[in-house]
């Protein structure tokens, strides 16, 4: 199928389906992550409590997993939602917020990766570095790396996990196994705004619950937020990130 | 007394007593609830370690119990802090988000139920019937409930729970064991925000602060998110929900 | 040098240095805080497992503890991050939220001030008149204290713990052991926008990771805020704090 053909289908059913998706993230950007998902149609929930996460997990149609302010308490209740949503076929999105800066990320992403399976992991080119086990300058949450070799690092990332990797950035790259995709929408001015990392991958999660396709889902995760940039930039009035479907054709 | 003389009555009075509102809340709405309990004219405060509960709760003229994101620890805190609210005739307000979704919401909300006596019980359709042990149909934290039956369901909870019921939607619900209102208030776009149903709880505890009288807080706090998101869609500069006052009488 | 001066200096350096501001605070304010240390040119990060507090301090220009929604979790976890930043040289900042209102925040805050050397520290007349022992009529989180002597308490304080002290509210105060500066920014309508005052704190950790110069950083944090207000108020598009640096001459 064309892409522009995969992307109006991935916006029909996610209209159709108004997918749930729980997310388990951090205090910080977590009510622009909310209303993002709102605003592209979906249904956000967000609960970190251990003991609820069978339950709350097995009502979802994807889960985002989200370091971003992790502690012991809810790395745990992460682990646990994983291999519910892996069990239940829900797909499962990571944001290995800020992974290069302490051990304690680092081995806490180590067990994630190893216990769950995730169709998308949304990364700065820092972060995407470091699950590839290779040195990355990490300045706090936000990458400082050129972005060259980043193709080669998606791709292998993206066998090597099975899954989708998209690295954004200036550029945009988004990988699986087979196809890579570069995209160069979006603003300088999202560098200014804490969260639009954040918000892609929930975004992501939701085109995921809707479609259960990795590949279209995390090109029009990252797209939206890049788009919604390039849109706010131009003084539009912006009340509605479906507003973005049309434009979604030009660019992708 | 006339319902606009009470209206009057209570935004007089909550200029004067500026109450303060203590939240035990969740980290997703957090914020623009202590904004709009500021915008209302009252002072929020929000605190949940279980070891100061006693002597917050104790400067508060209302304390607002919301379980959008609890956990074990602060399910202990909300226990407490309601206790002490009793013992000192602070009215309470409870907001069981998602209480429908998980065994542990309905738990620790049936623990709530036992231990504290609320003034004001406000949620959607779906997790008001969970309290009332019906079945709902619930979608995370949005309710997909026709409501037909709310009136009979909210005035059955009142006189269970000897407390005002308030039933948030399309068209608002409001009970104690003698009246009901129903208010039409409101604006689709609503729904396309999240929070807007945490923050009508946080208004509740703002007017309760002030008057102690559940009724017309639980009206009033429903009807000023709704009036909001009224006057917000006409595209009015909206500066500051003290507007909305004049236009209360109008509506109720 | 001249104010002036050191006022282009701090800018310039910021500019060139974009310090990493790690943050412990609460859960009420803190996207704003992150989005305002971005909106200055400075690079944000909030994170509090005590596991990983070693390292995520070191990578830090600046620390800045706020007690807001503090627990005994987050305590331990500030404790630690403190004692690393003293011994890196990593200036802290201290933003006592509300200390007066219960044992546990001032018991946490005494702690705070017995193990860590706080390069300034920022609150409200009520919260600074706490730490000076003096009785203050706390309501929740806003001061209703009058001003007058400020200056004394202030300047005390500053020598006590041999820092910056900042008293922020219609009049802001910013002592040293030797200087006092008394600021006359800002607008009424700053006291109907929850987190202000953290905000303030924010900047302050900006600053003074870029200039390890506590006196210059506090002025220049709090007059952030207060001169975004007044253009906030004049209606003027609102893009980039640092739009604020050419007004700053005219005021500081």
């Amino acid at each position: 199928m064309q892409i522009e053909a995969q992307i109006k289908e991935a916006f029909e059913t996610l209209e159709k389906r108004i997918p749930l998706v729980h997310h388990i993230t951090n205090y910080v950007t977590v009510n622009d992550c909310a209303n993002v998902v709102l605003a592209i149609g979906a249904s956000p929930i967000m609960a970190d409590e251990e003991r609820e996460m069978e339950e709350m997990v097995s009502l979802a149609d994807a889960l985002v997993l989200n370091i971003g302010t992790a502690n012991e308490r809810t790395i745990a209740s992460m682990l646990k939602a994983g291999s519910v949503a892996n069990a239940k076929n829900i797909p499962v999105v990571l944001d290995p917020v800020g992974v290069g800066a302490t051990t304690f990320r680092r081995e806490s992403t180590q067990k994630l990766l190893d216990k769950i399976a995730f169709s998308v992991i949304r990364g700065n080119m820092a972060e995407i570095k470091t699950l590839a086990g290779l040195e990355a300058k990490s300045s706090g949450v936000d990458s400082l790396e050129d972005e060259s070799d980043g193709l080669c690092i998606a791709q292998g990332l993206a066998k090597k996990f099975n899954c989708v990797i998209a690295i954004t950035g200036k550029e945009d790259i988004i990988c699986n196994d087979t196809f890579c995709y570069t995209l160069h929408n979006g603003h300088e001015a999202l560098k200014k705004v804490t969260g639009t990392g954040c918000m892609s991958s929930a975004l992501i999660g939701a085109f995921l619950g809707a479609t259960h396709k990795p590949l279209i889902s995390a090109i029009l995760g990252v797209l939206s937020i890049s788009i919604a940039g390039e849109m706010a930039d131009k003084n539009q009035r912006y009340r509605n990130i479906s507003h973005v479907f049309n434009r979604c054709h030009k660019y992708a």
